[in-house]
């Protein structure tokens, strides 16, 4: 023990430092209790093999600090009547985290079966990593949690995320090692930079150096003191050190850690005050405590004859043979009885009192803050009427309106109506105002705690939008906020999206799960809007063109998952509405913001919203003939003005072919109503999409989606999708579709290809379009812009 | 200009101050020009609307301090005679990359037309960003790159990994201050803890503080000057100060970043000297220069009465309406003329002799270094004979192997051979030896130079595996290897390969892109090895589970992208050695880590991945009855097994049905030729696949992946496809694809539902199936363990 902070006076008597001992034996008994026992699990007899679940799973490594930051949480939050929650970056600890809530009695009011005696101890073990039990990690079945362990790496944006707009929570973070090497991690220590610290709570992050992941050691852990302490400072923090090694005494460590949690809160108090009741301006520097302790700490030195507790050999099971060899069985037996289990728990298994001296009461205990059951906090968004902000559509195609533009003055709105409460929030990476969202300046400002210069605009400390270079950091941030129990948006360039794959994967995943669990309360849907998006990437050309998050996201559980594409302003709004009222979804919506033609009336795109795709009569001309030869079918603006400029084309060249044309806003609309809950039933799909005609599908983005969707259709042999197929550069608009298969001249070839009989009678027409198309090409390589009459193009019915 | 290193004494002589000024206004110039006209390039009349092009697009704002970057590592390069490249971190600020390019002559060498004299800058400048033209950032199109600008955060890893066993290169990294915010930057900055300063280069960071991103300011421009300090002196550096204002002197700015980078480059050489002659042990703290400018640093200060230069409405274009605003057409002139074009061209437009006197010779200039064109310095890999890594079958399934670990030792082999080249690397995030490959430490080590701890196993300051818990970094690391004519493999969990989903996006279209251009010489693929894949998550569970990085791949440029699933350990061997071999492409390789049992010989195994897809006849029965009723297909080292044990189950129950099974090993096979090089003749598959014949098609991932590739074949109405859906929990590797339907007894079942007839002929056997399946989970939930008939499951044949 080589600690400051263990120098300071500490107010921890010998009997307080005794009942939180008992706290961190009896969770560290109870964490290895279940990665090893199905039966005998007070150890009133000799451990024989049979106790022993035959698969053991588990990391046991992490625990053990895990623990230890729980007992002392507890003790702090008690002992200072604290509104506290915390995330346990190093989730995969899952033992240690169940431990605590079995112990402060969160767990059996959730799972009554699980009682806190001794009944509920043998179940609590047995279902750990069991069939048909909890998993291994802390997740969405653990109470207190809003933060999977399983992907390391978004612990401090959750943290930050979750303390937006919560004055009075302090929100400890347990950051591992591990996962401070990722990039996830290492962005959001710039998270502070966003705190406001009036009107947000604290973050306090404890950075647990145990030394090791699964078979190396830590950067961190391994810097030189002085660096690592040159670099938490740099990220904004006044470091506080608590370091144990594997002799010190119990005490020593307990009274080390009470004495820098005593201090961290305090500070954090110092802070909040001078700023909320003196009006200080300066940035905080906020605390943050050093944990340095042994992994695997309290386990097994030595096994086999290699040096296991303070090395990565204990991640997962120290001691992995425990059925089969009886050195191991001795070993674990010795290592369990050296919590003394017999002076924490009576013969019922009931924790004695010293055990539960440290545990808070009621909704202050870490498994039971509704804070990390947010739905319970939720409230209905004060959503205004659509109709203020609607535009006015006298004939579809007659004006142009950026849709983004026009959502911007919803989002006004609804951050405006949330000033007092504070519980709505826009995030993105510096694009707010690029995709054209800027109104939202009117109600708010940027959020920002740095330098402010006379030349910015519209940065503040109390703002409630959040821009930050980092996709990461700004999920993590929304997604923490989410789970707490408020409301937001990430609007993001729809290429970018991407980076948070692997993160967005994760919130379906927790929400799935968590949506199985009674006692979870809905939680307010993760809204993306997806803009600046493939066909419109004139400044930036072939980076900035993927239109495959919707692909991505399309793969995870239909119960979760809901993409939107609607192709003008008033479908943008009435989509918002429907996304911003929904419940534990992920919706992803995608919509550009460059000038777009109005096609429908508010109603008309309410209507047309609910029924998520639908005829648009106006456009086609079956109804002047019977029933449609073919479908021109249309998801996503650009392909929707496309298709729409070849319906005009084929009414003026082939007058008399019956086309239908078809809009799709809901993609889910698309698959079989057994697939996913908005499925369209065969009969409504027939209707829509007659299985005889053929389709000419143009789709925003990668055209085999379309088919992946649709494949069990009746029509499938004749549709015939156009869409993004990786053909990209900085060009036009038009250029864009030219080079990918998508404009209206290449549709109108299409139609004449597929439809019986038209390729002898329109061989004209056709070769007509194509003579435009590549007039197109001699044109645009001379002038670098879009034909006269695709620039000036305009629906005319 | 506040800073030290400008008062230290410079070497700089007037008259190479002047040409080094003259150097940065010509390539401000050209940058500008390359933004604004497509006429009248060398003002030698007064500029006029029909000069100016009629989109303007890219971005003006960083341009100036990369020139300024351009110009300066050109004076060290050629004053020193280095052996230097650079990655351009903000390389949206294309115009100013092409711009040094074209002054250094590489330019004209790689496209002859855009010639160093007055009709090669007209088409310069009216390429950019031009339809047909170049794109706006530096990408593959620009000499001397490495790296694209588009997205950003990849920057430091690239340099990273292009230092890596490149002992005499000095890899110089301009790192915009938007991009530091970014994760994957953040995370990046450890990688000097695993830096080499023996066998590696020096990567020199140049953090450039322009101070904007797009709308906002930057977090690490606005900290206080020590807080920053700290923050980079944590990261392991030691930073040198250049501060550049709008009102300084040219000179100033000139002769602080020639006196930084002099101490920069001398101090590396210190360090290189030190650790190479006289064996230092410590690791070094490696300088890194932090740059500070005006964002459109000699742009126009005004424009319509809001300033511009020093704020973030430089970013793009500041001078936004040139063509209809005779005021913008001015500001424009005057800005182009306060370069002195005249002083710094000839009246053909060739650069005056002042220009060019920093510019270095030959291959040292940064546009024409072969590193940046790794292709040309590439050799083929050393790759032993596959038999002496081969498992011995004498009958499928007669033995079981762990597939990862067998390839480890061929890795092995080619880490050996390659320890005097030093041209292969595997990197992953800590999980080389969890993935099985640890037998690459009996021929080299973990890379690392932080402390090493007695119990440390396998690290080493030489080591060519490197390991960091940052996908991020290991993908950063391993394309820069790669593109800098390298080889090199990466091993993942096979759910976190998403978390590089957009890296992988932006090096695909790179290899596209780059694949067009007849200058850059083909370079080793990106070749992964996902393991730990969604079956076998005993440990993790639900949050590990996802096989989609799959379908990520496969929605981006067939003519990149390879994806291969062998079935067992001779099968994945074949792959290997096909894919270390292969160039320009990604492959993406999914194999297991657990015993597997073996299904083919070497030879056989070659002849099956040679063909891609293909009939295991010792597995049907169709040749003892003729035509097959029924295809039993799978892919995947899972499935393989569930569908060889259903061919089993069928042959013993239903002992008269022709079962056919087919085993994919290369995903493409599956699509149409006209849609990936390796697709298959539909021909070719209709005979492995008659069209009338029902397929039960057990698949690795997602199901709806093989309906996306297979959509167009004629059995496609007969195609049912098994896979994983998203239901995953920590349990048992048989309750897994039950739960999933994905088990052998299920997939009996749907070939009993398939085959017509057999509905009611085999209902009892249908049932037996069914009952097998429930009685799985009354005993998982007693026992938690696999059925023992499942379990200790041979294949008999």
């Amino acid at each position: 023990m080589t600690d400051a902070v263990a120098d300071t006076a500490s107010p921890v008597t010998d009997e307080e430092l005794a009942a939180l001992d008992a706290h961190w034996r009896a969770a560290n008994y109870l964490a290895a209790g279940q990665i090893y026992l199905m039966g005998n699990p007070l150890l009133t007899e000799p451990l024989r093999p049979e106790h022993i679940k035959p698969r053991l799973l588990g990391h046991w490594g992490t625990s053990p600090g895990l623990t230890f930051v729980y007992t002392h949480l507890n003790r702090v939050i008690k002992g200072r009547g604290l509104d506290a929650m915390c995330v346990w970056g190093p989730g995969h600890g899952g033992p240690a985290v169940l431990a605590g809530a079995w112990l402060d009695g969160s767990y059996a009011e959730k799972y009554p079966d699980v009682s806190r005696d001794g009944q509920g101890m043998a179940r609590l073990f047995r279902q750990f990593s069991f069939p048909g039990g909890v998993p291994s990690h802390v997740a969405p079945e653990t109470p207190g949690s809003i933060h999977e362990g399983g992907e390391l790496g978004y612990s401090l944006a959750h943290g930050y995320g979750a303390a937006l707009d919560n004055p009075d929570l302090l929100v400890a973070c347990v950051i591992g090692d591990g996962e401070a090497e990722t990039g996830p991690l290492a962005a959001a220590w710039h998270s502070n930079k966003f705190l406001d610290p009036v009107y947000d709570g604290a973050v306090l992050p404890i950075l647990h150096l145990n030394g090791y992941k699964i078979a190396n050691p830590t950067v961190l852990a391994r810097l030189p003191e002085p660096e690592l302490d040159a670099l938490l400072r740099g990220h904004g923090h006044e470091p506080l050190y608590v370091t144990c090694e594997d002799g010190d005494e119990p005490e020593w460590a307990h009274r080390a850690m009470a004495a820098a949690m005593d201090t961290a809160v305090e500070r954090i108090a110092l802070i909040q005050r001078a700023v909320r009741e003196e009006g200080a301006a300066e940035r905080p520097r906020w605390p943050l405590i050093v944990l340095r302790t042994p992994k695997g700490w309290t386990g097994p030195a030595e096994v086999d004859g290699l040096p296991v507790a303070g090395t990565w050999r204990s991640h997962q099971v120290p001691l992995p043979a425990v059925r089969e060899n009886h050195e191991h069985l001795r070993q674990l037996e010795v290592w369990l009885r050296s919590y003394r289990p017999e002076e924490l728990f009576d013969a019922d298994g009931r924790p004695r009192p010293p055990v539960l001296a440290c545990v808070p009461d009621g909704d202050r205990r870490l498994g039971a803050t509704p804070h990390a059951n947010g739905g319970q906090l939720l409230r209905e968004l004060p959503l205004p009427p659509l109709e203020r902000y609607a535009v006015a559509v006298d004939k579809p195609g007659g004006t142009l309106h950026e849709p983004t533009r026009v959502l911007g003055a919803l989002l006004e709105a609804v951050m405006e109506a949330t000033a007092q409460r504070r519980d709505f929030r826009v995030v993105g990476p510096d694009e707010t105002a690029s995709n054209r969202l800027q109104d939202l300046y009117k109600a708010t400002s940027k959020a920002w705690q740095a330098e402010v210069l006379p030349t910015d605009e519209n940065l503040g400390r109390h703002g409630r939008v959040m821009e930050i270079l980092s996709e990461h950091t700004c999920q993590g941030w929304l997604e923490g906020y989410l789970l707490t129990g408020r409301h937001g948006l990430f609007s993001s360039y729809e290429a970018f999206a991407h980076i948070v794959d692997s993160m967005v994967n994760q919130h379906i995943k927790w929400l799935k799960s968590a949506r199985a669990l009674p006692w979870r309360a809905p939680i307010a849907s993760l809204n993306y809007l997806l803009t600046s998006h493939v066909w419109r990437q004139d400044h930036n050309g072939f980076s900035h063109q993927d239109p495959g998050f919707v692909d991505h996201v399309l793969n995870k559980s239909p119960q979760i998952v809901r993409v939107y594409l609607p192709p003008d302003a008033n479908t943008l709004l009435s989509v918002a509405d429907h996304v911003l009222r929904s419940r534990d979804y992920v919706n992803v919506v995608v919509a550009g913001k460059q000038p777009c033609f109005d096609w429908l009336t508010l109603d008309e795109a309410r209507a047309h919203c609910a029924r998520g795709a639908g005829i648009w009569e106006w456009a086609g001309t079956e109804t002047a003939y019977g029933e449609p030869q073919v479908v021109l079918a249309c998801a996503g603006d650009v392909p929707t003005q496309e298709v729409l400029a070849a319906a005009q084309l084929l009414r003026t060249h082939l007058p008399e072919l019956a086309v239908r044309v078809v809009n799709v806003v809901d993609m889910a609309r698309l698959m079989p109503e057994r697939v996913h809950p908005h499925g369209m039933p065969d009969a409504e799909f027939d209707a829509l999409f007659p299985p005889d005609k053929p389709v000419i599908f143009a789709y925003h983005g990668y055209p085999w989606l379309i088919h992946r969707l649709a494949y069990r259709r009746a029509v499938h042999p004749q549709l015939h999708v156009r869409g993004y197929k990786e053909e990209g550069t900085t060009t036009t608009p038009f250029d864009m579709v030219v080079r990918n298969d998508l404009d209206r001249y290449r549709l109108v070839m299409d139609v004449i290809d597929r439809v019986p009989g038209l390729a002898v009678s329109a061989a004209a027409v056709r070769q007509s379009m194509a003579d435009v198309r590549t007039r197109h090409q001699a044109w645009i390589r001379q002038h670098g812009t879009d034909l006269p009459e695709v620039a000036d193009w305009t629906w005319t019915g």
